[in-house]
C-alpha cells in the first residue's frame, strides 16, 4: 500500500466534570487526511482549500508533519510522506482539530507501514504532535479519536485507554468563533485545588461513567457538574451560561464546555431534540452578531476510519 | 410491631481511590442490635457484653442514641427506646463501626414506625449519630450499611447513593489493635491538592467503578491506587507497606486502608484466597506482637438485616 485516505474525527474532551480523563468522538465535524509514500526522506504537508485551511505547512510546526517525522527517524525508513489534509475541525475550538490530524497522520502511517506500531505507539506518536498546542498534551481528544466512543484517560504515562460502553447519545455542538488557545486555557486552571472540591468532582465522575455504561439518563445529568474548570474557562466564552441555560431549558441531559472552548456541546438522547437544541443554541450567537459553527453528530464508535 | 431485632454490618469507605465517595458492605463483622419501644419517652442504652463493648452508654453521647432522641423529638411520639447493643465491629477500627449502630437504630426505629420515614431520612437521622466521631460525617459508611454492595455516595447534601453492580469478591480484613480517631485522621489530611494529583485520582475512580460494575478484574487491580489519602494515613499504621505488599504478593486484587484505618482490606474473588491472605496478613502483626483482628467477609448485598 503507498497511498491511503482517511477520516479523522473531532472529539469532546473532559466532558464536564471528567477533566483530562473523559472523551467522546464524534461523528463530525472531521479532517480528511491523504497520506502518500514518497521516495524522499521528508514530509511534505499540503493544505486542501477548506473553510479552516489555515494551518502550518512547515512539517516541523504541523501537528500531523511532526508524529511522521519522527517515525522516519525512529523506524529509519529510506522513504518519506505527502501529506494532504483537508480541514473540517475548527482550528483552536476545542474540538480536538490538532489531535485529529495528528492521530489521522499517525494512524495512517501505521497502516502504510503494515500496522507495524502498537495502538500504544501510534497514540504515542501522536501526542507527540500534539505537543505543540499544548505544553503537557492529554490523550483526551486523541484517545476518543482512534479508539471511537466514550474513553477514560485513566493514565497517560503508562498510557492506558479504557472504552466504556455507551447507549446511543447526541451532542450539539456550537463552535463560537472566537480564538482561544489550549495554551492560555490551560493557563487560567488553578495549581491546586480544595480537597472538598476534588471529592465533590469524583463523586461526580464515578457517577457520570456509571449513568453511561448503565444507560441511567438521570444519573447522567445529575454527575453534569464540573466545580474545577468550567467556573473558570467559562468566563472566556462568550454568552456561556445564556447559551447552557436554554441547552437545558430544552431538554438537553446535560452541557459543558468542548475540550478547553469556545466550543460548547450538549447531549441528548434522541437526534431530533439535538437538532432543535442546537437551533436553540445557535439563535443566542445569532442575535449577538458572533459568527458560529454548528454540528449535530451522534457517537462515533469507529474513530479514525480508512476510506 | 413493639420490638425489632437487626444485624448492622460493618463497611470498608474509601475503597483506595474512592475517598469520601465509595463504600462496601460487609458480610461480617456486624453488630446486634435490639430495639423495643417503651412507654416513657427516653432512650436507653445497653451494651450487652462482647469484645468491644466499651460504648458510650449516655444516649446523647451514643451514635444509636441521638438519632433515636432527634427521632422521639422530630416525630413527637409519646414513647421511647430501650436499644440493646452487642459491638461486633471493633471501635475507632476503620470498619463503620459507629455508622453501623447510628444506621442500625435508625433503620430500627423506622420499622418500629411502620417506615414512616424514606430511606434517605433514615440515612439523614443515621449521619445525626456519626456527627459525634466525625464533624464532617459522610455517609460512606452508612450509605452501604443500609444499601448493601457498593455504594457511590455520589452526594450528601442532597443525598444521592448510587449502588454499583458487581460480582463476587471477597475481603480479607486486618484490624491492628491500635487506636486512630476519625477526626484525628481526617486532620492529617491536606485541605488543598495539587489538580494534577486529583485528575490522577478522579482517572482511577472513574475507572475502579467501571471495572467493578464490569467484572473486569485487570481494570479494578490497575485502579487501585490512591494519590491523596493513603501516603498520608498510612503512615499511622504498624507495618502497613509490609501487610500490603504481602498481600498483593498473594495474589490479593488491591490492598488499601478501610475507612480512616487502622483497618486494612485486601480484595480477591475467591474465599480461599481471601482466607490464604488474611493468614499471610496476619503473621506478619503476630511476628511483631501487635494484638489484632481478622475477618474474611464476602460482599453484603443486603446491608442491615431484620432478623
Amino acid at each position: 500500500m503507498n497511498s491511503i485516505k482517511l477520516h479523522a474525527p473531532a472529539t469532546i474532551a473532559n466532558v464536564s466534570c471528567g477533566f483530562d480523563i473523559l472523551g467522546f468522538c464524534l461523528d463530525k465535524p472531521y479532517d480528511e487526511i491523504e497520506i502518500k509514500k514518497i521516495s524522499d526522506q521528508k514530509v511534505v504537508i499540503n493544505s486542501i482549500k477548506s473553510e479552516f485551511s489555515n494551518i502550518p505547512l512547515f512539517a516541523n510546526q504541523n501537528t500531523g508533519g511532526i508524529p511522521a517525522l519522527k517515525i522516519i527517524k525512529d523506524y529509519k525508513l529510506d522513504f518519506g510522506f505527502e501529506i494532504n489534509i483537508k480541514k473540517g475541525i475548527p482550528l483552536c475550538g476545542g474540538l480536538g482539530s490538532s489531535a485529529a490530524t495528528a492521530a489521522g497522520v499517525a494512524f495512517g502511517i501505521n497502516k502504510l507501514l503494515n500496522n507495524k506500531l502498537s495502538n500504544e505507539e501510534v497514540v504515542k506518536y501522536a501526542l507527540e504532535g500534539e505537543k505543540i498546542s499544548s505544553k503537557t498534551p492529554h490523550a483526551d481528544n486523541i484517545g476518543p479519536c482512534i479508539n471511537g466512543g466514550l474513553v477514560i484517560i485513566k493514565s497517560t504515562n503508562p498510557l492506558e485507554l479504557i472504552n466504556i460502553k455507551t447507549g446511543e447519545y447526541f451532542f450539539s455542538v456550537l463552535h463560537p468563533n472566537v480564538k482561544i488557545s489550549t495554551k492560555m486555557a490551560r493557563e487560567l486552571l488553578p495549581k491546586n485545588i480544595k480537597l472538598e472540591n476534588a471529592v465533590k468532582q469524583w463523586g461526580n465522575i464515578a457517577s457520570l461513567v456509571y449513568g453511561f455504561s448503565e444507560n441511567n439518563i438521570d444519573l447522567i445529568k445529575s454527575s453534569m457538574n464540573d466545580y474545577i474548570v468550567e467556573p473558570v474557562r467559562s468566563k472566556l466564552i462568550p454568552y456561556y451560561d445564556e447559551i447552557k441555560e436554554t441547552a437545558l431549558n430544552h431538554g438537553a441531559i446535560g452541557c459543558s464546555i468542548s475540550g478547553s472552548g469556545p466550543s460548547i456541546f450538549a447531549i441528548t438522547n434522541s437526534y431530533e431534540d439535538s437538532k432543535k437544541i442546537l437551533s436553540k443554541m445557535k439563535n443566542i450567537l445569532e442575535k449577538k452578531s458572533i459568527n458560529f459553527h454548528g454540528y449535530c453528530s451522534k457517537i462515533n464508535n469507529k474513530g479514525i476510519e480508512v476510506l
